[in-house]
């Protein structure tokens, strides 16, 4: 009886601490990123969990510096420029003033975010549509909604945070002249928004889905879950069945997901918290998880997304949304070594209960290096529209990443650049995609948006690792036809730990021209790393031209063709599809096989590719026809061949170790010697690698539909036979 | 009496550790570099000083992997090949494996030396002069003497520390075979080795006089220390006198001396070791502690050397050289902070006495970062031909650093490049010099030597930051012609916190075209950081071409002038002197003041410079007629004017921020908005300088002799005055 008494007093005790604010609350605010509950249990783990006090410590400074500032709510101003950056600054202040209020309970955080939106208030019923905008739909305070929408998705949670603080009459003013205006904006003038399938829909629907909740207006929820009509026919859940493959790929690649994650998180969690028999967590399947995890696993070992379409070259696993996206993801779905690892490189958490989650297994758990497999992931909604495959060997920030683009165009934000790839290793892209010919909100470059020259070279074929046809793009660098068509899977196999290979075809961009690459990824004890033997087929019934790039960084350190440079005298590669940006700086002509080695860092790279008659082999410079300097100065290689049907067999080496600093240089020459192309037909290619220490590899790949049988090949009267769809016999 | 027989005990347990060990061996080995006496100190300090207990670790690691292998010692190679890094290899794990030895006593290291010895013995007796020499004299395992110079030194180390080990036959042997047969090749063969004022004659009388002491061969110390003819008139004595000025400042630069810091100071400890009388850390007013400092100072805040002459723009002060200087520096002069702070850097201490010294210290004095001041040093044997002027402010890491250069020109390394400067910034060289064209120990690039575009290009004067006349290099390029000229300094002022100044001249590098720079560095409460004002002075009588370049990295943002790009079509922006190499990318003309914006890494950079009629602007970049790609591609801006005296003046202002990854962008645009010259002449010039937030600063800059007294000029009518050198009115 004792015991039942004292485990009465404890229950009683956890209903005061626990159970007791949620009845207060339950129905009340906060209710959209934190509780109540949240925030008690968060008090009673104070200076537990360092990731959550530091995070929090953070977050106070950051607030703190803001309210030493006078609160400034500018006139709208021109994008990337100090308006449009100030309301920016404007919406994070009062987002995580208001949560401090919720966790802390100090008055002066709340009274920050009444004086902010006070100002706002005062300002916004009086803005008409945004003057300078630029193709887009205009906001009031920024030249575009989307931007506006951001605002809302910050200022919903600030207000949901102090909405009990307020009076009835600052509740009034707020809500008439900033939220009800604002919505009104997204969801009745620009109502189709609310229906579109495209990211810029998600933020839309997140903003008013998000406000909503906090106003009890469950209309507004109903259209942001359903669409304008509540029919399903548009709404966060129309898009989340078709954005995304039943893997959770984005087709615009993870630069734009990253920035959809935020609002799709943070609407999902609301409803969740607010809608729990929705059951938004398992919708399709448990999409939201997938979708979480096909961004995280593209990122390179540092953390870095691959800048796959319209893309930085820089932008990371640490930015905001999947910071966002790791914590509810963790919290909703459970977590594992992997999740902690990034977070690690995220260095904050959410200061909610997902973050207080995953801060109490970050504290617990053992430090381990993110250690992402080898992934396929299938693109279009219905998964059968292509993909992308990601093949990695080796451990921690040494990993090196092959990763090569086989699915749908991705719109607007879409390259021509079907069976590009990009090969990591060193801690750099080694041979790099170019990313987004834009830099990001600096004012004086075009405002910050994205440049001219994005459409005229980057988003080109011959700006990315892919054969380029008769010097044309793809689909005639048509956005709308290339929407239209996709790459195809091939085969994708990842499960040996020395070769690991991938395969895929583009036969839709270009007219009576098919293309295939399989790539294959080795790692051998004769040498120091993993080395790329790549094979991109061709197959053509006439004659074309076909260019093979090679975009690479650092130093030409030796080769083995003779170069005939035009020192005096340089002049565009073509006039056209990207090749007006590229200086023609050298070429040579051969029969033979092509070495190239460069420099990169601490290591060299060489890459051998087998010959073939009347080849020439260029040396190009991005830069030309760029007159305002928008472009940035990279070389590149291309070897160019007159083919119908083609295989291009080539071995990309990376060897021996050069530091300057230390005056060391060792194995500057490569094992790989020789490339020579045994045969190809509809049925296999079969290749040989020479190399020094008796390197002898035969590499037979099926080029047939994919295969777990035997196959055979012969080629000039000898047969080859093997299983599956390839072979390195080493 | 009690008190007394302790205090006796404890004298006769120091007499046995310390003391008989000495007296035992004190005419005995090892003699050059480490003591019996100080290997008892080092046992009986194991475990407490951390950087020794580290030092030796990793030493003991390396040579443990060393014995792993088997032996190789192989027929001489080509330069920067494999067989000539095993022969690097060799002298390296020896020096070690015989430090190893005598601080263990462990038998297998002293075996590891005398079986490599032993090899040695067998091949050197066989070989002739190297075939593989390069306009050097040769060796016989290396292709030039200077390479077999540092086997020596290294080998003489390690020899020393076994000799008491060995039979003295193995010792007849190796000395016969080797050490003999070496010094006769060095003092003998190529005599006057000894008596050439050059850093390669510094290792050759360190290889001989080591060699001397460990053999007892007081001739060859002789000879070593005062000139073949042992008369004072070569050697390292005169070395000493006249390759560094009386500041310790050597005429080829902190990336050559830093090169000879490793003899200069093994041969000086050797000589105090064995023959104190000599007090050779004496000599010349101890100026082998003030060529340390000279050398020390010149690093930009992440203990890099800067790229003076022929130089990596990677060297640092963690070299071996620096490593040793700093050590026994520390250990013969005294210690302080900075010097800790370098051995920080370094990470790791002589294994002797003078690394248990500064081991010691590392151990107990708190951390402090490296905190070099402004410094001015002199140049020439006599300190009267000019100098080398740094300017720093900040702290830590995050210091900004100026530098000009206008001393001797620095013999067959020099560059023709008096009065360049370089301008560090954000842990970067920010207008940076390009170093030296050579791909250091690559054999695949030119047998990793000298370039010839290191003469083409790199030695010109319009590969610097510095005006060139007529397009034509000072000096005409010719090396026997600078090396009779030097710049003249005309004062240096870096008192003051907020206006630090330096100003030289260069009156014997183009004929009838007088040349002087004033540069001063300016912190100021209305910028973000200093800020440079440039006033770039010329005097001619008649009309010339003055080019006006500016090195940098990173993208154009901005620029106030509008550029007709040859983006079609592109040519080398001149014939010879360096602009061969160069293509000539776009122009602009204007009359009016020039504003050039661009962005490296986090920051932006703006150049304003005061207009002129008729003023051309250049955008290049480095890369014409270079068929052997041997160049980096790397942008200059070129302000081109005609006219007879002129004074450039101009500003370059770090400001704002940006973060590609974060996607902020913060100011931009900078602060300063014009310069305008209201006049100069032999006495003054005055500029103004305006910007945002009201800035207006007169800037006033004495041309005639330095002075600290009253100064006037007038211009236009108005009177200017101020005190002494330079004044800077807010």
């Amino acid at each position: 009886m004792r015991g039942l008494a004292t485990s009465s007093l404890i229950q009683f005790i956890v209903f005061c601490l626990v159970v007791l604010p949620v009845a207060l609350f339950s129905n009340g605010h906060p209710t959209i990123a934190i509780s109540e509950k949240e925030a008690t249990a968060i008090r009673m783990n104070s200076g537990k969990y360092p990731a959550f006090d530091t995070s929090l410590e953070m977050t106070r400074e950051e607030v703190g510096l803001a309210m030493q500032q006078e609160i400034e709510v500018p006139p709208p101003g021109e994008a990337g420029g100090y308006e449009h950056e100030k309301h920016k600054q404007n919406y994070r202040d009062m987002q995580k003033a208001g949560m401090l209020f919720t966790l802390t309970g100090e008055e002066k955080y709340a009274a920050f975010v009444r004086d902010i939106l006070d100002r706002y208030a005062d300002l916004y019923p009086t803005l008409g549509p945004h003057p300078l905008s630029h193709k887009q739909k205009p906001g009031k305070l920024f030249h575009q909604t989307l931007n506006e929408e951001v605002w809302l998705v910050h200022a919903a949670q600030a207000y949901d945070c102090i909405y009990d603080w307020l009076s009835a009459e600052e509740r009034k003013r707020f809500e008439e002249n900033i939220f009800r205006k604002m919505v009104h904006l997204f969801a009745v003038e620009y109502e189709e928004e609310l229906d579109r399938i495209h990211n810029h829909g998600i933020w839309a629907v997140a903003a008013v889905g998000l406000t909503g909740y906090v106003l009890g207006e469950s209309d507004w929820v109903e259209k942001a879950l359903l669409g304008s009509k509540k029919d399903g026919e548009g709404g966060f859940l129309k898009q989340l069945d078709l954005l995304f493959s039943p893997d959770g790929y984005y087709l615009e690649g993870p630069y734009y997901i990253r920035y959809a994650l935020r609002p799709i998180f943070l609407l999902a969690d609301a409803v969740e918290r607010n809608e729990p028999d929705r059951k938004i967590f398992q919708h399709r399947d448990q999409i939201l998880e997938k979708i979480y995890y096909a961004a995280a696993k593209t990122v390179f070992p540092d953390g870095i997304f691959p800048p796959i379409n319209d893309a930085s070259s820089t932008m990371n696993i640490a930015d905001i949304g999947p910071l966002i996206a790791t914590n509810i993801t963790y919290h909703r779905y459970g977590g594992n070594d992997n999740l902690l690892a990034i977070s690690r490189i995220q260095g904050r958490v959410m200061l909610n209960g997902a973050g207080l989650a995953i801060a109490k297994d970050l504290a617990e758990a053992p430090v381990k290096p993110l250690a992402w497999k080898s992934v396929e992931l299938s693109d279009g909604f219905d998964g059968e529209r292509g993909g992308l495959g990601i093949l990695r060997m080796g451990q921690g920030s040494g990993q090196t990443m092959l990763l090569m683009k086989y699915g749908l165009h991705g719109k607007g934000h879409g390259h021509f650049d079907k069976l590009n790839f990009i090969f990591y290793d060193q801690k750099r892209q080694v041979i790099p995609d170019y990313g987004f010919a834009r830099f990001i909100n600096i004012e004086t470059k075009f405002g910050g948006r994205y440049l001219p020259e994005n459409d005229s070279y980057a988003k080109q074929t011959i700006a990315h690792n892919t054969v380029v046809v008769d010097e044309a793009s793809q689909n005639a660098a048509n956005r709308r036809a290339a929407d239209k068509v996709w790459a195809e899977r091939h085969f994708f196999n990842a499960e040996d730990d020395q070769v690991k290979a991938m395969s895929a075809r583009a036969n839709q961009h270009y007219d009576g021209v098919k293309l295939q690459r399989t790539m294959l990824m080795v790692q051998h004890e004769k040498l120091d790393h993993p080395v790329v033997i790549d094979l991109f087929r061709i197959e053509s019934d006439v004659e074309h031209q076909y260019d093979f790039p090679l975009h690479f960084n650092g130093q030409l350190m030796t080769t083995n063709v003779t170069f005939g440079d035009f020192g005096n005298q340089q002049a565009p590669l073509g006039d056209s599809d990207g090749y007006q940006h590229i200086w023609y700086q050298a070429n040579a002509k051969t029969d033979g096989g092509v070495q190239f080695t460069w420099l990169d860092g601490h290591r060299y790279y060489t890459f051998t590719t087998a010959g073939a008659k009347d080849s020439e082999v260029i040396l190009g410079r991005i830069g030309a026809n760029d007159p305002n300097f928008n472009l940035r100065s990279e070389p590149l290689l291309v070897v160019r061949r007159q083919a119908a049907g083609h295989l291009f067999a080539s071995v990309l080496e990376p060897h021996g170790y050069f530091n300057e600093a230390k005056e060391i240089s060792r194995n500057a020459r490569g094992m790989i010697q020789s490339v020579a192309v045994i045969g190809h037909d509809e049925t296999a290619s079969i290749i040989e690698i020479k190399g020094k220490n008796d390197i002898r590899w035969q590499v037979m790949v099926n080029n047939g539909d994919a295969t777990t049988a035997g196959k055979s090949v012969t080629f000039g009267g000898e047969t080859y036979q093997w299983d599956g769809n390839f072979k390195v016999l080493f």
